[in-house]
């Protein structure tokens, strides 16, 4: 493809890509195409000859398009959202035009100075504390691949920390914490590393926050038993019901245990620490006190496309001497004063995408003001639904809401004979099991404890209060049918309490 | 921004990259900025209220591209080449539109289906055996960011396996193999793991390739001393010199210690297995035999752009048993007879880009034999480049050319009074010097043992046979001044050995 070749088709895919965004409205949210679709259509080996790219382009339109679940659909309420803005999509096609492995500064000085900036922009509009900024020289900021990645890194770095400390330790000793409600990047830095991970119990009572209480009978008990622990993986939003773990107790137990260090992973619900009036609810005080590091998606709410994961440390040694390959010999003095940084020493890869334009793209396109606003529409939405969940009879919160998530399931009736727990949750599987068959609206199931719920996460671009009631309308009239149609199984039928 | 201004402004960044294209050739290849050079240009926190695009598209041209080394420049011989093709772009635009996570297969089926199907095209291209497709429902290839990262998976996957068959072992005693020309991602996969890694030597006469009785006196001297010998990390093409461990040796070795498992590192050079003629120089028929996983960047060679790090395993599981954190009794049928791959499973991550599609779109627009004659081309401008220094007076190889990598430095005169190493070594470092103080050609320096030399990676999308008959001038030209120029430090000038 010559370069006028690649205008027409560039010019080709920014309007199809206009006219995916005037059509998605229409189309279903998820695709529904059997497993093995697309090896039918798709001959087995590349093509000996090259094809013309009109063709392909047109291929990507009528065999890959109907096999993709749309994410930035207006009634996607699963997992959680996927940002998805054109700003973002711009940054990334003017990134990909000069394909630029910045993996140190001299690489491509751009590359690394842009994203050593816009971290810091990152920083100011989170309230994180000037301890967490670049330009501290102390601290700092950097794009990661996922939340994973940044908990992973978090993790070898807390590890490698504590071994420095305690060279008698054994590997096999050491152990991460997180709660039962932490995402499964906890259990995956442990898995990758061979270390031990303790989840630690949280209760509905406490809207599945994390007790300074049960954190110190755990480490008194496993320290006790000669156990080593070295890292607490705390989250702000968890996963299935955006639950907050106790920072102020937390911080005052790491006081007490300072061999422990704390990783916040606030993937999703970070984005609302840009409107102080979540700050608190966030513990963003105690976070900006104590925390060795913070994580935060750009990539799920917070309108920078994927991937956008970013990880803010207290002390960047913290990640180099935990990362560092470079013989120390070789350490330039520019980089040990951090008036250059090599961002291949804060990471697992090499090399490195141009991440930070999008991010500059989308912080500039949209200020600070539209930023809030954005996270704003989205938390309002959400409390939409919330009222209309309360004044339903048929459904009801499971906890309470979180942010832009609400979790709820269909209530037990009072009128009569009472459910079991087991059979609560027997109807919510088959009331899910109608959402699900459904294309038109896309949610997922969780569990809280022993409870069976369903999620709704607002924040795609496109929702509007309208899609909120019209999910709604949905979700009621599924419920409805359900109780109609659930038969309670013979095995749940007899006794067991609720 | 709404649909028609995202319209224009795509249009624009087009437009744009078409002119950047047009004027490469004339830019410097080497940004020429100061470090912290554009903290002086931007704010130092995002704007309140947003801006328009235009501006922002502006300040990009202005004050980000100055700072940026061109990686596809005709002149760019440093490092690896970075893949960077109008078929690549235009792939991650359409993917960045539909912002898709397939972290499994229902979240997007076709992001994993395009995936599993262009993953066996690449294998078939390389010539890998049909053990390693995932067609064959046991074996099978997924794309990962880069290098480091699958030599990390390896390593991890190796050291799981090792585990689960000595469950008595301490981590501690686990040894990683690479050689002291191994890339740094086998030290860094060591340091994240937290596990030893012993740098195997490698001498010039072997042309830097690590040889069967060198790995098996370290494995049996390792054994004896209680240590717990799991992975060698093999390298096809060193980034030094490009040299090819000894698979057949490798291989006979790797009978003879069963539980020692081989990860290949063909991050480089394992795109010429497209081409039949170079499978025998790089031992294709022993990795197809006896390699437990191999790693292929496209984003280097490979025309597809970054990242597009391939990284195929003989038996999926090897994957999966170590990185996959569903508990087992959650696991599907059809995820478990391969029918369905979730290759979050595969990873470390979560979420992942969707990035088959650019590999689709350029195996498709160039087929094999497109993709065989850029491979080729690379490999004859080297050529001719080694027939200029073979036929220089000032210049000499310093090992054989590796396909599209020479190796070289000034060589030390036969007239006049023979240099000390130490003294040719500070020659040529005042040689480098002198080019990489041009921003019309960029190269790297490195070390081949106690030899200091140059390399030349030919590779970049724009380079002509023209552009490395300018290349030899210009280093020629340096060489003749560096020579006219250097003065013998005092330190050296009295005794040593060459």
């Amino acid at each position: 493809m010559d370069i006028e070749q690649f205008r027409k088709a560039g010019y080709q895919a920014i309007d199809r890509i206009c006219d995916h965004f005037y059509s998605l409205r229409n189309k279903p949210v998820q695709a529904s195409v059997e497993p093995g679709y697309l090896r039918a259509l798709i001959p087995d080996a590349a093509p000996q000859t090259g094809e013309e790219f009109e063709n392909i382009a047109d291929d990507y339109q009528k065999l890959i398009v109907p096999g993709l679940t749309h994410w930035t659909h207006p009634s996607f309420f699963a997992y959680f959202p996927t940002a998805c803005t054109f700003e973002g999509i711009l940054g990334d096609l003017y990134s990909s035009s000069v394909a630029n492995p910045g993996f140190n500064w001299t690489a491509s000085p751009a590359c690394t100075e842009l994203e050593v900036i816009v971290l810091d922009w990152a920083a100011k509009l989170l309230g994180l504390s000037p301890a967490f900024y670049n330009a501290s020289g102390v601290g700092g900021g950097c794009i990661q691949v996922t939340a994973s990645d940044s908990a992973l890194i978090a993790t070898v770095a807390a590890r490698s920390a504590y071994q420095r400390d305690h060279p008698d330790a054994r590997m096999e000793d050491l152990v991460l914490y997180t709660t039962t409600q932490t995402h499964s990047l906890g259990a995956k830095a442990a898995l990758v590393l061979g270390l031990q991970c303790k989840m630690l119990p949280v209760t509905k009572e406490d809207r599945f926050s994390l007790r300074g209480e049960t954190l110190r009978t755990h480490l008194d008990e496993d320290i006790k038993a000669g156990k080593r622990p070295f890292l607490l993986i705390a989250t702000v939003g968890t996963t299935s019901s955006g639950a907050i773990d106790n920072m102020p107790e937390i911080r005052q137990v790491a006081k007490e245990y300072p061999t422990l260090r704390v990783h916040v992973d606030a993937a999703w619900a970070g984005v609302v620490l840009s409107c102080p009036e979540h700050r608190e609810t966030c513990f963003l005080d105690d976070i900006n006190e104590f925390a060795d590091s913070i994580c935060v998606n750009f990539h799920k709410w917070g309108l920078v496309n994927f991937d956008a994961s970013t990880l803010w440390v207290r002390d960047r040694k913290y990640l180099t001497e935990a990362l560092d390959i470079t013989p120390i010999f070789l350490r330039t003095a520019q980089s040990t004063a951090g008036t250059v940084i090599d961002y291949r020493n804060w990471h697992l890869s090499l090399g490195r995408r141009f991440r930070s334009l999008k991010f500059w793209f989308v912080l500039r396109s949209y200020g600070v003001e539209g930023f809030q606003r954005y996270i704003r529409q989205g938390i309002e939405q959400n409390q939409i639904f919330v009222k209309l969940v309360e004044n339903s009879s048929v459904l009801e919160l499971v906890t309470p809401p979180s942010f832009a998530l609400s979790v709820f399931r269909i209530a037990p009736r009072p009128e009569g004979k009472p459910l079991t727990l087991e059979a609560i949750n027997s109807l919510n599987r088959f009331f899910f099991g109608r959402i699900s068959a459904r294309n038109d609206i896309y949610l997922t199931q969780t569990m809280l404890n022993d409870v069976y719920c369903i999620r709704l996460a607002v924040g795609s671009m496109l929702t509007t209060a309208e899609d909120i009631q019209g999910a709604f309308d949905i979700i009621k009239k599924e419920a409805e049918l359900a109780l109609e149609n659930w038969k309670i199984p013979d095995t749940l039928a007899a006794g067991g309490s609720v």
